[in-house]
């Protein structure tokens, strides 16, 4: 497999976080010679935060998923790829459940603290037993660090593994947040991206957790899109060990947690932005930026207009700076636009002003700045302060090859 | 251009309408050696009715039609292809207006009663003052039937010409209907397609036509999609000479209109699907039927929603019977169904049943019925009575091709 040419140079160092140790091996279950298994194990007390797909399919380890977050603390997340366990019927329930009873018995806690994801094929049996039977071999390669592996093992369509860390502070003391993530194809999260864990040392408790989860998601997962099609299995979840030694946290609000907001943030777009840059058949990176609109939840229906119209990213794949389907795609969202007052940039470039191209245009720059592989188009529908940015890559040759012959 | 594998064997023998004469020239204004400029012309007393894109970028023709046609009259139909006159700013409701005064001033009618279109690159400025020098020439052209020049004037990307009819009856009366359509890409009607012009000898008020007009393209145009891309500049146009020698019509629900009902949507499907069969990179035409939804409504959303997935139009395109994916689709569409009482049907083979795979599924013989070049997927969501059907193509590395070079 081709790596995308959109891809990191190489996977980032990441550090261990305390109260935290991952495995992976090859499982066998579908892939060969990879791993296709991941466990993570977190530490008594760690407090747990999710957001899921929307999809009215959502797959047997979404469903169970929800209810676990109830309780509002996890121990443990074991993760297959290459089966999505989604329209399974009730043989996908028994999946989970064998699952979950295995790795509760094989670490020592409690079944409901056991989180579940699988991504890959829609509609086949999943074997519960068989993973079952993997998870002592699985425990015994636990350890901290080990982000590579975990990362590779979560893999279906991807490139390359993504992961992304930072260190932060919570009233001056060192917090760290760390987190890997997955997904090429049938991208576009409604709630959550195909598939993340983000881990943390910090001291959150679970609601606070959550609020923290859901602001950060929907200026990361939540705003990117590579083809439209959202998954059975999105799911986020972010665990924090209470390892770090700062004082007590209640409130989302607390002033103390700004620079955790915006590192958590700033690990959440950079796996985000991987997934983007790993669309199936990706050349470009796209950023979308709408202003003007009425308010921000147009913004970005707007933006997700463009972004996810084929005949945007086709023109963006052939270089060709066409924003009259720029103009179209605005048109389609059905929000509030006002036709005589847009104006449209590509990177730097002024193309359209007023509702129409400004005077003397030249194309010649605009054509050049379309040959880099980053591409911003900024476009502002004159009708009032409402903004939003959408992440996305162009549709080429390649997501063709790609998706029409992927289960075959 | 290598015409679409899905396109009839030839155009249709089409009737003349009596009032209706056509005409159509190569304008030379943008393509070379291929009629690009067309003229209707209707005779007095001519009935008018029309649908257009809800577009908020809507092109100048567009919005000159829907004050036109607040008359209910018409006498004549103007349309360029190769520019779309849509995000022109003044300069392209300059451009309508020379062109409809130089049409009227020609052919001595009023202003007011002459209709425009446009299909073709948007946001470059139309010469109408070149529109306007061409129209002596033009009206010379003018003969009964002449459908097939016609046709060919208003392609753009299309690679075969779009022509229907049929001879119905009113009231005993013998009455005929036919149209011309274009379109290929950018194509997901929202009021309309592209474009098409529908002509009748029919006696039938504006507002009745209005009526029959809406309901036949809801069935028609508005359940059709290529690549989710509504155009600026989708219109549909029907008018009514009046020549036909029925009695009196008042209103849509009278019972004499029963044939002419049926018969117009027949037309309008027909013209639909061969937009659909001219999708740009289509290999393959597919029918997607929903049932079991909660409302019509709801049935029209998963339809389209399954319609619209790209990694649905890969799998068909790849011969793939991936109905995980159909499953995917309709779980992000967002609207109610039953995850475990789902069925799915590709052509006659049930796939799933009850939320699951049927028991010893074989994929042998649908493998085989995915080679054909007509395929139809049922989806019973299994909530309700809601029932819809939309029309689609696959997604090939010809659409790709098309348009990440179709401008420059």
């Amino acid at each position: 497999m081709t790596v995308s040419p959109l891809a990191p140079a190489k996977f980032p160092t990441m550090p261990k976080i305390d109260g935290l140790r991952l495995s992976a091996i090859a499982g066998g279950l579908r892939y060969k010679g990879r791993p296709d298994l991941f466990l993570a194990e977190l530490a008594p007390g760690t407090s747990a935060a999710g957001v899921f797909t929307r999809s009215k399919t959502a797959s047997a380890p979404v469903l169970r998923g929800r209810q676990s977050l109830k309780r509002g603390t996890g121990r443990a997340v074991v993760v297959n790829a290459g089966n999505a366990n989604a329209f399974t019927g009730s043989s996908g329930m028994t999946a989970v459940e064998e699952t979950a009873a295995a790795t509760a018995k094989t670490l020592g806690i409690a079944k409901a603290d056991v989180y579940l994801a699988s991504t890959g094929v829609i509609g086949e049996a999943l074997d519960g037993k068989k993973i079952a039977g993997l998870l002592g071999k699985l425990a015994k390669g636990l350890k901290p660090g080990n982000w590579h592996q975990a990362a590779r093992a979560i893999c279906t369509t991807d490139t390359f593994p993504k992961g992304a860390s930072v260190v932060t502070e919570i009233a001056g003391k060192p917090v760290t947040i760390a987190g890997i993530a997955k997904g090429s194809g049938m991208i576009e999260p409604d709630m959550a991206t195909m598939l993340s864990f983000i881990f943390t040392d910090a001291k959150i408790p679970a609601n606070v957790l959550q609020s923290l989860l859901r602001g950060a998601n929907d200026k990361s997962f939540n705003a990117i899109t590579v083809d439209s099609d959202t998954s059975t299995s999105d799911t986020c979840l972010l665990f924090a060990t209470g390892k770090a030694r700062h004082g007590k946290i209640t409130s989302a609000g607390d002033a103390r947690l700004k620079a955790f907001k915006a590192a958590l943030l700033s690990v959440m777009q950079d796996l985000a932005h991987q997934i983007v840059r790993d669309g199936e058949g990706a050349t470009k990176f796209v950023s979308v930026t709408i202003t003007g609109a009425e308010t921000k939840s147009a913004a970005r229906t707007i933006a997700r207009s463009v972004a996810n119209s084929p005949l945007v990213k086709t023109a963006i794949a052939g270089e060709d700076p066409n924003w009259g389907r720029v103009v179209m795609a605005v048109g389609k969202a059905g929000e509030k636009a006002d036709r005589d007052a847009i104006s449209i940039r590509f990177g730097d470039h002024a193309i359209a002003n007023d509702g129409k191209v400004i005077p003397n245009y030249d194309e010649t720059p605009v054509a050049a700045y379309m040959k880099g592989d980053e591409i911003d188009i900024t476009v502002d529908v004159g009708v009032g302060r409402g903004k939003a940015t959408v992440w996305t890559c162009d549709l080429t040759h390649g997501y063709i090859t790609i998706n029409a012959d992927y289960r075959s």
